[in-house]
């Protein structure tokens, strides 16, 4: 029976639709290549809606999403997670505000990951853009986003982010190799934070490319 | 009642579906990222119709449209026009035949606009796209577009922009590290200066990635 | 009466038909920016329907297409033709088997026409994709596509043109700082050329942004 | 009767649509310029269902696809295959386990093949997505994808193939000037490989273009 669910199956179905409509948008920019990427909701304050390990995510429907706990623990499902559930759930533990986190695969994202794995940021400075993220008010100003070593231990991996939420307020970050972290209080917002770093990081390495 | 309106009500239903239809396609083309950008028709001698501020431009509808005076000061709403209202306005109020102000953010504008900050134009010459500015009947010419510094106080960007128009003839301008405005006589005759301006600009950075 | 007309009515409304569905998806690529771009079809031995001057390509519909005679005058019609018609109006003049011409404008062929115009042309060896150009039959091969100096006067660039066609076989030409003419036997062999070309271009582009 | 033929047609109706289906997503991503590329899907242990020989893939029907045996000869047709069928069905005879085999010349594929000519192969480590080749589990390794010589004779091609298989493990190739071969055990599979070879391919000519 659906009350015995530890959260709101219609609070679930309503999620999980608003997550396949922005995913496919997303797989549609071709941000997801090769079945990678995933993408997750807010259900209350100990669940999360999260898309399952691999697939197409062009092709994704509410089958392919899942509920997770705040500790990455599949819930009242036999569908496995996706490895790096735990870089989802640690953002919704650590901030009470945070309502989704997408993480993508574009080229820009990656290709900038590769470049700037070094300086361990990429800065993006005097761009009007820099408004897009929550809290910034004006282009006269820098944001730094980090860009943290791979590694295929998820708890490494955690620690890092932690490490990282410790010292500076961020809005993503970068894994080297792989791709992008952004999130926000919804999906509105997640999505805003997404399409601002692929722009900058697109015009970062466009410059580059004119070595500037 | 309808008829207390300053601007005829049926003008503004009709401008409003035509700018909805044209701004979707502007954002399906990647030119409006993070919410960015803001477009607008003239309405009347005295009034304008343009996009409220916020709000991701391919989702735009009829309701995400409002009504300004010349000064940039709402009518009739208690919608908050963009913070770039007065750039739209400006342009109405000096010139009698522009019909319609639009404002993108494509990567190829935001980076020209950095790259070409420093000469304060990006000089487009001998290609034959610059027939497609009204009064241009020859690619024997050169057309510059300038590019402004940004400022958050419309104020002061206003007043450039003024400056620059006392000085020269021009279908468009850049502003540093944020994107490119472009207007004409009605919505074809803008799109077609803005789709220009983005084929030549992208034109002249390629050529610049291979040194040229 | 219809039966006054010089040419097949059916036949026209037949072209324009299938003129208006393969153009709408050439603009849907972006090779036709600020309403560049003309495309012609030939009706019978004397006459040519041809996209009419001017107008968003991505909007065409058969009323944007009219008939002109092997001289380039229109026919039966007060619409203005393109004044590049001429350009298209000489191939099928010259050579009987020629059923369809295709004038583009992507950034692709205005950048490569920019570089290559000093020698002249543009060598494209060793590809596979040769073999789509008409009566090739091996990558072990070497097409030279010619770049001819612009000019508004359509005498000038058609008679580059013909003294082009005396000395060599090609299936398509640059004009500096503007696009390219391809042709063929029917509209599917001219998009095969066309894309060909598009293609070849953009390989030879990207090498040189390696400096290869 | 269909009872004669060697195949079960309901098999092959199947799949036919299958192939359909996803090959129009690939030419609509690009990535069969020209009416190139082709590709086939295993019927059963001794017949092949593959694209006929030329056609735009944006255009294919049921009907542009036939069965070949392992040979890669027509059976119960007079449709032409492609001359590079033989590059098929090498590979379905040589390992029971693929199902579908996917051959297409994007422009990174095209660009990689030139650039990696000399070397013979491409090395692409470090990279998350190398995780979407079937068997690796980690970016802590790293592929070299072969790029082999072009030929017009099939068989010095499947030759080459065929040393190549006996040296190493792969997931496809380049051919130099032409474009990628790749394979899977079902569509779905082989369409990861694909789409990770190209994004991975992209990623390796934009840090070219910035010379690290």
């Amino acid at each position: 029976m659906s009350t015995a669910l530890p959260y709101d199956p219609q609070q679930l179905a309503h999620r999980a639709g608003e997550l396949v409509a922005n995913v496919r948008e997303l797989a549609a920019a071709g941000w997801t290549p090769a079945t990678s990427s995933n993408f997750s909701l807010r259900l209350d304050d100990s669940h999360v809606a999260i898309t399952a390990s691999g697939g197409d995510k062009s092709r994704l429907t509410e089958a392919g999403v899942m509920v997770v706990d705040l500790d990455g623990q599949p819930v009242a499902t036999d569908r496995r997670p996706s490895a790096e559930t735990l870089l989802h759930t640690q953002l919704y533990s650590r901030f009470a505000g945070i309502g989704c986190v997408l993480h993508t695969h574009s080229r820009n994202q990656t290709v900038a990951s590769r470049l700037y794995a070094g300086p361990g940021h990429v800065r993006l400075d005097g761009y009007e853009l820099l408004k897009a993220f929550a809290g910034n008010t004006t282009h006269e100003t820098a944001i730094d986003l980090p860009v943290l070593p791979n590694s295929q231990d998820m708890r490494t991996l955690a620690a890092q982010v932690d490490a990282l939420l410790d010292r500076q307020c961020v809005w993503g970050y970068l894994i080297d190799g792989h791709g992008l972290y952004t999130w926000g209080r919804d999906i509105a917002e997640a999505r805003r934070h997404l399409e601002a770093f692929e722009f900058l990081l697109g015009c970062e390495l466009e410059l580059r490319k004119m070595h500037r």
